[in-house]
């Protein structure tokens, strides 16, 4: 028994230094929608970022909800549209997303907080982005595509974010905004992390999700690149190394550091209090992507 | 690994609900010379200490330096006096006691707490005890003992103690105190100790010292009691269990709650991080006695 | 147009003194599960306190759940049981009560506070309260009654109430509380809101019901007493004059005004804006309590 | 009865947007001296101003004191001297203002203000403004012209003006200010209110004087602009449209709108509570300048 | 020259445990109508007083008006009427009085504040006392006396005082007061210093009047009294020793001491500099007065 | 006596305008080893150095510790070496230096500021400067220099300093640093100073040293330069009136106020109280250095 309780010790010591280096910072996490349908996986998720609370780091969680909404859809009879992987979304389809995703996924999260003693808060991303409706020009096919109700954001209000992380509080997220005229609008979950991030300066920025972070070869794990500057990410996109649905998410923290986010990790929501791990022991679990400076 | 990483996980959850409950809260911790002696335990603790004050724990921090003194008197060519336990001080011994605990003691236990990152400062006794010298009636002779420049306190100036943890700095106190005429004065530790923690009203008192608790049997370690109230306490002196040495530090812990102080922890300082472990783990390892309510 | 505009201009000039007078205070308002049960009167209620909240109130919301918790006992297929008007909650019951007040009711309040621009977040009682079973003596037959997971406040815990409406976020309290063992257990609102209200020691407490106030003849609305003090309501009930439903609701207002609280008034919730109109215009709408002094 | 009061919340809730918006953000009223004339005129704007320091904004005023100070050179003998339409300020003249600005009007501003229950406190412009003699050359004549008297300010010593305004407390500035030698001078009113806003970087810069706002026609109230861009007030006095007494006042808001002021806003102080009315309702009275951006 | 700079020195470190021990603490000021009488006298007292501001004392200024009130009543034409040594106040004296005091006395004294760049803001006492009408029976003729606009402090709001002082502004606080019907009364200035002092329970009270101190002799400034208690105090009155005018004025301090005010000062306003030399120096000018304990 | 007083007091008020004007702003003082070779020098300065600091004044001490460090050497038999004036550290020397300048000269600093009643904390350069080796190649011989351990600061933490002089302590730090692997460096006192000036963007640098400040003929003190800005220092630096041991400190004032200092001092550290007068009195004694703006 002795022995283990000095196991115990090692452990917590082990996680002094990172502790007293992240207290205070803030660190905005984006939860992807994958990882919230395991409810074990999200639990774990939720306890880790109830202990970085705890010890002073200002947490803010930007989630989605993809599989939820789908499943919402389908019993409100809409079929789910997808182009370039983002959800075309009609004017029924805003009403189910803006729904599922308040009432159930934000809520769900909210609530899991709040039974690990953590304050939580839930902060609809309504209240926060101004976008504009996404208007893109189809690479292939040069027309315009309608994406209907998913914005972009052009401002950010941070006041509030500011206001609840001062006060310890956990502001959680929805990745819903409003253009100029009231209209509500989805916004894809990553591009709000992102632009949150951007905004505030936050000192990390971390997607979770369901890749255990940047491969090399995407079959072998042992190929995970544990640490690597942007200069290094553009090569490994120009000689192909790395592509396909990674790219877009690659783009968004090389756009997010640039705009002065101090670092972005990749962490894989699966693995049990892979969170933690990355961010208060010795051996970092998934990939981070610093500035070049 | 995935199953050492996942083990680490577990003992950092295990903290969370005690970072949660204390942190913000002052802990006052008085360590004894004894502890102090050896090196590995003096650093295992004052590592302790660092992770208190990073999880947001207020530590304040009295020291004694009871065989350093003692090494200083010899070096000094004094020879030690003691009465009832306590050091009898004569005009040249309270030179040695300034210049050991201060130079020595306490420069030590700064500089080992700066090396764990922990923003601390010597913050000593004459800055924040007013005392008036000890004269007690001797029980069996009747006449008046002179302890010399042995001090008891009658007023503490809190506002320092105060204004450095509120800046997040472990203020790090020596048992010494000033008169109104302006002399310097030494004070037992464990006095110093509670009378700080009473004018604080902290909520945790904890003695480090080299018992491992309150023992019903001091020779089986095994009847450690590891929660009293103070009624028991009393019952106990008075059925005679508990008696010896530990009567006066007992007494000191019946007198802080009684006046305001929340818990009183015995912790034995000989053992490998048991600060850490009593405080953030299931197994607490010393002995915590709480008021009646 | 001109002359709207003076109209204009003349109630927020009336507005003025009370806006004054109050900035910087804590009111604590108990919203009855009836006036929650009219959406529009809801929603004028929600707007008056997003109102109060503007100009620098600090408001804390408590509310009841009624008529929502019977519909869902419904839906459940529990029948529902009341003594002397209070819910009996057998270990089914308390799952739906908890299911309804925290995702139905309480989501519901924050959501149209939100609408409003008003910084809420919910705070479920179980985070707050420590409870004890409730266990009355019946005073007919002498036998203890068993109402199951109903619980009465031994403890409330400020802190995170103080830390929101510090930043200027307003608390949307559930009347649900958590015992030593770790069970859920609900709480007469009414209850839970003075307890909170008498552990804050706020300056009022606002009874938003479905009564117009205190009436001399409940069949008169032109008997409302607009303001009166706690000795006059003790007369008041010894001549009969006032009794029934209205009892332990006075009874509650008499303990909160002795153990601190300012002031508690009775206002009407189904009319509309009477909350606005009760406190930032000279013709008060309902009844003001007050202490004696 | 029920009507009114349902007519007076309805005031209230148009007013919230606006108190949501406006809390918390600095404001710099500059006050004409011809709206000081008429003490009802002035009244009304006050309890204005007192409301808005109510609702949480922070208000900064600035006045002018233009027949307040003719009748005192009258009084004291001095003939009043004006050069494009600014005062000649001779030594016997600036006591002369300084006594009627700091003990007459300032003093009368700040008087009625604390009859409204406003936190008000004369601040003097020579404790803020560090100034230069102003010499310009005539554009007929060609000479230096002298104003005597007469300052421009090079340095804005903010650091009072904003412990005042986050003490709650309205500063009321008069438009004087010192030079490096010490000797006082006089400020145009209008330069020293833009002069500060610069300085402090204000949300809000409103000018209120005896125009209604800006018109094309100035013979016809009807062609009030609302709200213009800088760029097009540009046009409008290249196309010759805008003109005479009011350019210097535009040029000044267009100085100060590119120096970071948010919004500069002409309002009539001759309408009762149109300052009230152009902040808080729908139907704003004036005429309000932004960037182009 | 080198001399003279080390004297100056010598001065300054002289009066650095003073500084020490003041800044940071509350010291209420009360200035006599008779030292605002000499323009030197008042001048000096006030740069002393932005001196104890700049080092950060709290300073609260307290001032009387006689001999200028006297004036403009005689202005008036009104005779002035005094019983018991305080004056009666008329319906149309309480007008003379409140301009005199407010426009004159009080702007003359925050003026000279402002020129040494004290940051000083009037307060008018009927802004903060509550007061009730003085009525008292005459001792010989048993007869109820009618004082008129004369009023007693019952209720003092301080937290606009406490608002200012935290800003680092000097109140500046005329002896008025407003009973419940709204009307203005006249309070005596030693009376309100003792109110507000006691109200705010403040470190020192000070009474800078036309007398040196506490005298044993009047007639001999050798027997000034440096420090006595409360209780020898008691003993001076009983023996005869102390008596006539300074009587109210000494049952004042024991009242503001017993409600717990740390200690009294009486300071002679006609000596240069008086106050500077009583706070900052080892030979104190005045009369100290403190508690028993 | 009485002359003697208003002295006194003149010397105070003397003193008011510097301490309003430095109050609140912080200056950042580097004391050079010889000062502190004599300790009545010394002590006189950090009485001064308490007085700034009891005046609300945020000060930050560097020091360095040459001959200190050159005994610690001696007693150690290494030799010392040094070039250009700086002292080559090899590895057994760091020790020497880290031992010397913490235990004895730091320690011996914050002792004599306590005892004058500041709080003053010791804090460590390796705890907040980054450095790098330094590496420089020979003007003459071009051959690359080895300095050993003699680091260069490339990043200043300056989180903990603002954090103590926010809480009112003095920070006394040393002039060491860490390189990226964790090895202790040795930095140059000027540098360091320089660097944390820089950082902290202080409102003074003030360099107390054994030269009376800038010389036009360094053998007549009459010659003292009291102010002057840095494009004259350049064209002193061209013509060759100022050279020699001056040149590097004078190149540090110039980079400093470049990077946004507000000025820099040259004090004579063996002149009594020098710092005071220099502060705080007419007579400024010695060079000031401010930008050209």
């Amino acid at each position: 028994m002795m022995e283990l309780a000095i196991k115990k010790a090692d452990v917590l010591i082990e996680a002094l230094p990172y502790i007293q280096a992240f207290k205070g910072s803030i660190v905005l996490l984006k939860v992807g929608g994958s990882v919230m349908e395991v409810p074990e996986n999200l639990e774990n998720l939720l306890v880790d970022i109830a202990f970085m609370n705890a010890v002073g780091i200002k947490v803010v969680l930007v989630h989605g909800g993809g599989k939820a909404i789908s499943r919402g859809m389908l019993n409100a009879g809409i079929e789910s549209e997808f182009v370039n992987g983002l959800r075309v979304t009609c004017d029924k389809s805003i009403k189910v997303v803006e729904s599922v995703i308040k009432d159930e996924v934000n809520a769900n999260v909210v609530s899991i907080l709040k039974k690990h003693k953590a304050m939580a808060c839930s902060l609809h991303g309504d209240e926060i982005f101004v976008v504009e409706k996404k208007t893109d020009v189809h690479h292939e096919s040069g027309r315009v595509l309608d994406w209907g109700y998913v914005g972009l954001p052009v401002n950010v209000l941070t006041e509030k974010v500011f206001k609840m992380i001062d006060a310890g509080i956990i502001p959680v997220v929805t990745p819903l905004g409003r253009c100029a005229n009231g209209e509500l609008y989805n916004i894809n979950a990553d591009t709000a992390a992102a632009a949150l991030a951007k905004a505030m300066k936050v000192s990390k920025l971390v997607f979770v999700s369901d890749v255990p972070g940047l491969l090399m070869d995407v079959h072998d794990h042992e190929t995970l690149l544990h640490s690597l500057r942007i200069s290094s990410l553009q090569k490994l996109k120009e000689s192909g190394v790395v592509g396909g649905g990674m790219l877009p998410k690659l783009d968004s923290c090389v756009e997010a550091i640039e705009a002065g986010v101090g670092k972005v990790h990749l962490v894989d929501g699966r693995m049990s209090h892979s969170l933690l791990l990355e961010i208060f022991t010795k051996q970092g679990v998934g990939t981070e992507i610093i500035s070049d400076e």
